[in-house]
């Protein structure tokens, strides 16, 4: 029996005969000759078969048995004369054509044929960059001594607060999905010093937006022994500039990334009275971040822009204040061309000021607190959004593009 | 300054002033000296004191500024010579003693303590060796060209069947926590033909087990393109003989894991017979499972041992029958040390015997069915319980002991 050989490595076997399997991509019966364009993990390649034999459809699977040949007109120069072919499934035709340069649906469409338009060469590549991008997140991390961790993700209490979160029944009692690894990742900066997590993350966003949904992947990590939330920058920048460099090598037509050496840094006042905001305001609207990513890149050349020192009052319980003014906080953003793609920033490492921080609630979070009380570093992380990453590389006006089977206010299936 | 040296590394650095960054393994104050042994993320160095000077508490964090100094009864061969400490937290004393060589704890306190426990060496190992398990597994995987995938783990259909789902209410909807990825990665053969995917799965399993929880990490694979079920377990052996070797390279006191160049397979019909079953059991019970692990391990010097064939009865409505024999499936499970660790086997793939299988319930599926409807090639996957993996690796009796923060009928906490 002939051998596989994908698509790709055709030129390696001229002459032989060998078997190509996958997907019928495109199938054009002309008046002399039928062509078969078939794809598989690699890409596509083109069959030769003689006018009047039957072909299955777009979409069919099959095994082809043919000779290689070269041909300078066929597409990479190579291509397989038909010796016989296996029809493994039968297909029905694709409500989307596959073999056309772009995918000819409207987001609904592209998402209610899920299993079909992650086909297309140009969908496939995205969910194929975003491998490459948490691929990249590990061995970044791996390489600066980052050990992994899986944590729950049914939870007791609520992890940021008690707004969005979904509730199940846990067994008879009330329990509710985690919207972060937040507590576990800190408390395991206790015994690795140095964390990380890909896993899916639970929001219950009553908004409909272009770009949140109700569960995403988050890549997490979280460090110990740092002086403060610039060398959880220094770390980040680093994961990102890997990220990027990965996503983008197997997507040839995106913009390429602008990352210099160093990212520019705005502290929350600074970033304000840059895009002509009140003072007084205690968060970056989207239209303020969007005028800071265009500043980034008009003056520093940088799709990315560091914006640090967030008003305590806007942030988590467990964020680290400003040491020089604790109106301010040791918490930044990244954004990406103009929108935050990370949250991160110093966390309080001392018991007292978690039991300050808390108050009342202190009671119900024992666990996590019992990492404070038997003694933790000074540490911090980031949280990055898997799919609004794609979704900024790739220039997708909206996630649902970049996820491949979003859930979000109405959307619960495929 | 001085700079931060790892325990692991004060051979390189013999003389020169250095930092120490950890926490207090053990402090012991004797008349003419105080011995600080540090505990940082790459192990334990010694720091002699002075005696009479004030030292913190076990589990303080400290950064100790010393000289490096040969000295070969310290443990390594080397010790820090004290210049100044710095106390980053104090600590309450630790409940359990963490500089004990085992962890003095029975399995609850153990787990309620997790914050702390966690930080024993002995546990830490543990889920040190458990990311390298994980590692080893994707870098297996990626080599045989595999790409990674995040699918959603709220769904609108029970994937598996009715029983043991999690439900919540999703924006006033009914929807449930995936009890595995498998609709998700069997669609996206269609798209990558090789995939796999890390990530929790969610079942509410009403039973008090010491091998069963609420969720675990489930190390799922699929590929397209296969003449039946042997050429997954093929992928199987290679992934489970990669993590072997990756994590017991991290637990000196782990007994070796005996994985042959040929796995013994057993059809279930023969196991049934070997242990001296009834020939019309459907499925393996645990003594069953124990024997054959007996058996495979007498016979053949094995840890592992395939059985396939088991009834299409007790198998899932995706598994594809034996095609001699449809009684029997193309299905297999791969115990470990007379345990179920892995199922996986041979899917259905053609459309129309989906529509016949799934009878009415075809309806409700229809996202999935449009990968069958729309060509689908031969395809399998298997699914390994990381947790599950890891104690039979350590020895541990209780899954619960290799699960960061476990989950069960009774523990939402930590």
């Amino acid at each position: 029996m002939s051998y596989r050989v994908m698509s790709g490595e055709l030129e390696k076997h001229v002459g032989a005969s060998i078997r190509l399997c996958g997907w019928v991509h495109r199938r054009r019966e002309l008046a002399r000759v039928t062509f078969l364009v078939v794809r598989d993990r690699a890409g596509l390649a083109q069959v030769v078969v003689p006018p009047g034999l039957p072909v299955p459809g777009e979409e069919s699977v099959v095994e082809v048995t043919g000779t290689v040949v070269a041909n300078d007109v066929a597409p990479g120069g190579f291509e397989v004369a038909y010796e016989a072919i296996e029809v493994l499934s039968e297909a029905e035709p694709p409500p989307v054509e596959l073999f056309r340069p772009a995918v000819d649906a409207g987001l609904p469409a592209l998402l209610d044929h899920a299993a079909v338009t992650l086909r297309h060469p140009a969908r496939r590549a995205v969910f194929a960059a975003s491998a490459a991008a948490v691929k990249a997140f590990r061995v970044t991390l791996d390489g600066l001594g980052f050990t992994e961790i899986q944590t729950p993700k049914i939870v007791g209490t609520a992890t940021e607060s008690g707004a969005n979160v979904f509730a199940l029944d846990y067994f008879g009692r009330r329990a509710y999905l985690a919207q972060s690894p937040q507590f576990y990742k800190q408390t395991m900066v206790g015994v690795f010093e140095r964390v990380y997590e890909v896993g899916p993350v639970f929001r219950a966003e009553p908004h409909d937006t272009s770009r949140h949904l109700a569960t995403y992947t988050s890549l997490d990590a979280e460090l110990g022994f740092v002086r403060d939330h610039r060398d959880v920058m220094a770390v980040l920048t680093r994961v990102v500039r890997a990220m990027s460099a990965a996503a983008t090598a197997g997507l040839p037509g995106a913009e390429p990334v602008r990352m210099p050496d160093e990212v520019p840094v705005v502290h929350f006042a600074e970033a304000l009275r840059l895009v002509g905001a009140d003072p007084a305001e205690p968060d970056l609207a989207p239209e303020h971040e969007r005028a800071l990513g265009a500043w980034a890149l008009a003056e520093h050349g940088s799709d990315f822009v560091y914006v640090e020192g967030y008003p305590m009052a806007k942030r988590p319980f467990y964020t680290h204040p400003q040491p020089s003014d604790p109106r301010w906080s040791n918490s930044f953003d990244l954004l990406f061309r103009g929108m935050e793609l990370v949250t991160g920033g110093q966390r309080r490492h001392r018991y007292a000021d978690y039991v300050e921080a808390l108050g009342p609630q202190a009671e119900g979070l024992s666990g996590y607190l019992a990492a404070f009380r038997h003694g933790m570093p000074p540490h911090g992380g980031f949280a990055i959004g898997l799919e609004r990453f794609l979704a900024r590389l790739t220039g997708a006006a909206n996630v649902r593009e970049t996820t491949l089977f979003p859930r979000d206010l109405h959307r619960l299936a495929p």
